[in-house]
């Protein structure tokens, strides 16, 4: 892992941990010496009894929220810190930046130590139980044997179930935000359908773009569909109505952006498109489609039986056209099964799937209850 | 309207109206002797009392129903016919297909006759208003003065309501299935993204195309994700579950189509894409988000006051996400202010937008009984 001086500089609260040997995937093939980055925030107490490790939604870097080492606010800003529902004077928090994304850890823009050339599309498949194992290996180099929760929204809840159950016994409690056992058909087509968007951009080119040619178009186009499914109908009827602007009817762009709705995803979308990478876009999301909990058992009830924790909260949103709420209730009941004390919280948020990240005022107090804040 | 002697062999059910000299469009711009395609069903009665007129959703055809003329089946076949819902032993049904496509209507597909050349996307800004305007001429071509009924599901049921406002007091009652007063800003963004899916296909070379580079791959995805919003997660969920075929793990394409959803999403988008003109695709789309009822007036609550049926039934459905049933609800509240006898009717069922289409075990008895049959 090498970073400009400038990286390091601007980033002292990056850290990393370089997988020693080989990493076998979890479909076939390995990756040698893998790095894994994320970040902390709190102290690990004498008793190394108070971490809890965050997996992050597809998107997210590690940087979850500011601190010392990086101002810059992070993707659960209001949920992390001093005095905040995960209160980082109380614990050690650890966020893992997902083993095949683009924000340090090793994925399909990385360079493949045995190939001196990027990985591009020839990254072995990925599956949320390599990014599990991202997280066990970051843990396991900062001398955690017993972790107090391992928390995960979205994609990051089908990280953590897949943790858990490769892991038993390593988490004390769990908390699963707006995620699921296994994606939907409808969520495997709305994600299938943003894969093809940046795979049919020429640009793409089976993943060997540069800079210079970069596949803008189709990824703009994915993030406007990954946004929509994100959002819901009511919040955006609430915050954009029939609003427009600009020149309706212009014979010279007869399809013109001119809905706020259209000028808002416009604008969100091309702010993304030089954040993320296209090839490890479409590794995570196709990650997503393919995890089942279901996988690892007969069953997906005997695969959660597996699961070792004493505690579990599931919590979701009615909103939520990706990971519908029921099945938030269904991983309840499944986790419920056992002798673990799990409660299931539906909560009224009108931002869809992104709540977690957008309704503060909703999330944090049940995020807080879980930890007893 | 010229067509090869085969098309008016194998379509003998299809009739034109050609409109005598200018037709100026609802946004600014005109046609000249704009052609209006349709199909009728029954026999009008001496009294002319019994014709219904039938407004399409945004892809068919006025082919709504088989016929002496035409045994292929319709697009409502089980809904129209002899002892059928919409009765054609008591009624003279009407189809239109909309100004703007391209299944007979003059459309973006057609010639321009000042021209000489394809419209193409010189085609001026289509409005529903319009769509509405072309199925006046065809009653009034057909020698009809007083409607029975005006029905309209989908997009049609939008040009429907347009119908009403422009030409009140021409028909007797009306039916409103799976439609609104207006898109809604999430509806408006899925279509605009389908929009520019077909837009950035490098072949769409703003309306330029040819039968040889035609943008193929634009119409595809652009279908496939109209038809992920016409249809239910929960229905995909029931038929396709997580089914796979196929290799799941090719390095040659590691994004490869495996999931049963998402094979049945190309098989049918592909089926589609011979069958549709995409500037025509272009322009319908826009014009379901363009049309507002409250433009007619300094509301929607006023602009529907101007409708004067005597009974109305608008009928919606839990599962559909693009014309949300709270959207039907808001409809029946404001024809229901006025002297009008009118019927909401949420139905349960779960193939979403499409369930007109789909589910006619519960859609058919509800139209038999607005039709008393």
């Amino acid at each position: 892992m090498t970073g400009t001086k400038l990286d390091v500089l601007l980033n002292r609260a990056k850290k990393v941990v370089v997988v020693d040997g080989e990493f076998p995937m979890h479909c076939g093939g390995r990756l040698l010496s893998p790095t894994i980055a994320y970040e902390t925030w709190g102290e690990l107490s004498s008793q190394r009894d108070n971490a809890i490790l965050i997996f992050t939604g597809l998107s997210p870097s590690a940087h979850a929220a500011s601190s010392a080492g990086d101002a810059d606010s992070g993707w659960w800003e209001e949920m992390i810190g001093p005095d905040r529902a995960i209160d980082t004077r109380r614990f050690f928090v650890i966020c893992v930046n997902s083993l095949g994304s683009c924000f340090g850890s090793t994925g399909a823009a990385s360079i493949n130590p045995e190939t001196g050339q990027l990985y591009r599309s020839h990254f072995p498949v990925l599956s949320l139980e390599d990014v599990s194992r991202g997280g066990r290996e970051v843990i396991r180099h900062l001398g955690v044997e017993k972790l107090y929760a391992t928390v995960g929204p979205s994609m990051g809840g089908m990280s953590a179930l897949a943790f858990e159950i490769l892991f038993p016994g390593l988490s004390e409690s769990l908390l699963i935000i707006s995620s699921a056992t296994h994606a939907l058909p409808f969520s495997t087509a709305l994600r299938s359908l943003q894969r093809e968007m940046i795979c049919h951009d020429p640009n793409w080119s089976n993943g060997n773009y540069s800079a210079e040619t970069f596949p803008i178009t189709g990824m703009r186009l994915a993030r406007k569909l990954g946004m929509i499914t994100y959002r819901s109908a009511d919040e955006w009827g609430e915050r954009f109505g029939r609003e427009r602007s600009g020149k309706d009817f212009s014979e010279a762009d007869p399809f013109a952006l001119t809905f706020e709705i259209e000028k808002y995803l416009e604008h969100h979308s091309n702010k993304f498109i030089g954040q993320f990478d296209p090839n490890c876009y479409l590794y995570l999301s196709r990650a997503s489609d393919l995890f089942d909990v279901a996988d690892h058992g007969t069953s997906a009830a005997e695969a959660i039986e597996k699961i070792k924790v004493s505690r579990a909260m599931v919590v979701g949103v009615v909103s939520d056209i990706l990971y519908p709420l029921h099945q938030q209730h269904e991983l309840s009941i499944l986790l419920g099964r056992g002798e673990r004390e799990v409660e299931f919280v539906e909560l009224p948020s009108i931002q869809g799937h992104d709540s977690f990240l957008a309704d503060m005022d909703n999330f944090c107090p049940v995020v807080a209850r879980f930890f007893d804040n």
